[in-house]
């Protein structure tokens, strides 16, 4: 069987990946050698051994983050295992170098059973100095996350849940700060309600929206339908985070009619031309389906859409992951934290966007991925708040 | 508390551990990144999920090696713990890199418990082209190894264990080609049994050492003295490669007497001059404890040692293990072998003796560490046996 040759594959066989490994030091001289390993090398070990929290000082642990996955639903492919999931957590440590200068390293599990996850995160931990989780399915990727926040010492952080929400989160307020809707007035419809749209459906009630409603392949989410919550949903329904429509509201068509919003976190083309008309004025979509959106940006508009955002760099608005991770990474690894709040991911997003002041327009409520200021910017909003939530000495 | 600051330790806190790690391409443009991550990346990622050997070929796992440990016998120093050997682990990779351009990232455990190593290794094993296994104590360390070996589809290879039984197997080959010594008719005692000891036990009785006798904390080891076994020795005992004393000999100044070699992977000073004269004529002693000998050379010699080795770089002779595990990784990873087998480790030791001709002399059996021939003629003869195994397809 031949392998494909397209332009990426090339790219990636060119360079067997994307990450390179090398000493600090030319280690040229036996005296540096004497330094860097045995015997000199003695001595930091013995420090450490003394005081673990000198591993940060005298290690790669005060630098390193893992980027950990089983390949269990990977980009828009699925579940295609820890040898298809490399390349993307070789090319998500590469971003963060990128954009942030904070070094990563790619693990990838042969396991998907949960608690061996949690117990093999565990078991490496003390190497790194933070752990990324990257495209482990829901709900499953919530309860290690959790776990993995309870027994770790170092900060855990899945991107997929988290990186989405704040995105969504900071477009959405400079979209109701351009259309001057005012967000506790604001009905919200979210189409998915995994790793991503859960944790929007909770960060947006944080940034008061009170009309939350949520829509999945199962159909519209409610109280008293049971079969088909997963332990995410159940939780967000019995915190009141997600609202109840009317008995009537029976599919997307019924639940998106007189709101202001509608956030895509689910699949291609589900979002019709004549859903969207039937929206409060100014509707904003976000049709974050990968790479294929829910509705794609010329029909949105031709619908009546006044701010439509995608995944996609080809067109305005790209909501990407990538505007938050990098500095929010090398907010906590400067700071030290030990868990990332809730707090530091609604500083994060304020601080994400903000970015825009006067420059604001319906094509332009998101950096650019390449603007300069953003990681900066995140990391001392993160490093502002694990100081203001560290406890005193 | 105030951490010491000597060179070492200033060497390790000024660039904050020893390795880096960054991507292959700078990811300046949006094209190069639509190569590097999305869209392209999926590219790969389908390949790789259809075909897993593709991930040789276009990710990090053809190329980096994970170094491991759980930090239970780090060097001289002990159970030291996971963080303690994090600078060794980070030396271990900047030394491989150094000395054969292969790529290591270390992994320090926050278990030491055999089962929970083995699970960790295998769940992590996807990422890796090889396992190198550092520093875990024995016997644990030998049950480990054997059983990620059944269980993993690359190779692992415990360094303490084969990596020092290589070296020690080439230098006593040359002290032996040196002094005409035939290794069927000469007497050894090794002094340890751990991971070092035990394997270059069964690593001289393939050479054809045939009179090889083993002392350790608990005395001389004997087929009749129970309590002092681990399955490791007893292995040896049942398998014919640790001679039987005469009963009379019950300590080192006993079981040393008429001997032609003493290899020493013990303890400090506990070999004496009186010891070394009371052995056959043109005596070899390798004193191999770290960092203070069994016995220093300049009072090895002036007790009538022909030739003395030390792990030591400020003395001839240095017997260490980055004199093969350069090289037998580099030819591990070029001929994605699966397993290190006996034949290779011997192949190895041969390459390795083979290296010094007509200038072997008392104070040279081995090469100096910064011979460059070193690690390509070593990987060369792992290739070479690689492929010889390698069942035909």
């Amino acid at each position: 069987m031949k392998a494909r040759m397209t332009p990426a594959i090339q790219y990636h066989k060119k360079h067997q990946g994307k990450l390179k490994i090398t000493p600090k030091t030319a280690l040229k001289t036996r005296a540096e050698m004497n330094l860097a390993y045995t015997p000199g090398v003695a001595e930091p070990c013995i420090e450490i051994a003394k005081n673990k929290a000198l591993a940060y000082d005298y290690t790669l642990k005060g630098r390193v983050v893992a980027i950990v996955s089983d390949g269990s639903a990977v980009l828009g492919l699925g579940n295609i295992g820890p040898y298809g999931a490399l390349p993307v957590m070789e090319g998500k440590a590469a971003l963060l170098y990128r954009f942030s200068g904070i070094e990563a390293f790619p693990i990838v599990l042969s396991t998907q059973n949960e608690a061996e996850i949690i117990e093999t995160v565990c078991a490496i931990s003390p190497t790194f100095a933070a752990i990324m989780l990257e495209d482990i399915s829901a709900p499953r990727c919530v309860s290690i996350e959790r776990t993995l926040e309870q027994r770790l010492d170092i900060p855990v952080f899945h991107d997929d849940q988290h990186g989405t929400a704040i995105v969504v989160g900071a477009a959405l307020l400079n979209a109701a700060r351009l259309l001057n809707k005012p967000l506790a007035s604001m009905k919200v419809v979210v189409s998915g309600t995994g790793a991503a749209g859960s944790n929007i459906l909770r960060i947006l009630h944080r940034l008061g929206v009170r009309a939350l409603y949520a829509i999945n392949i199962h159909g519209v989410v409610r109280q008293n339908v049971r079969d088909q919550s997963d332990f995410v949903i159940q939780e967000l329904l019995d915190e009141g985070i997600i609202s109840e429509p009317n008995p009537d509201i029976i599919d997307l068509r019924g639940l998106i009619k007189n709101t202001d919003a509608f956030i895509g976190v689910s699949a291609p083309h589900i979002l019709t031309q004549d859903m969207v008309a039937s929206m409060r004025k100014d509707p904003i979509v976000f049709a974050l389906a990968n790479p294929v959106p829910e509705i794609m940006p010329d029909a949105a508009l031709a619908a009546g859409a006044k701010i439509i955002g995608t995944g996609r760099s080809d067109f305005p608005n790209q909501i990407n992951n990538v505007l938050v991770f990098p500095g929010l990474m090398k907010g906590l690894i400067a700071s030290r934290a030990r868990n990332v709040t809730m707090e530091m991911k609604l500083q994060a997003l304020y601080a994400l966007a903000d970015l825009i002041k006067d420059d604001l327009r319906t094509d332009y409520i998101l950096p650019d991925i390449f603007d300069n200021r953003l990681a900066p910017t995140i990391s001392e909003a993160i490093i502002r708040e694990a100081q203001k939530e560290k406890p005193s000495d």
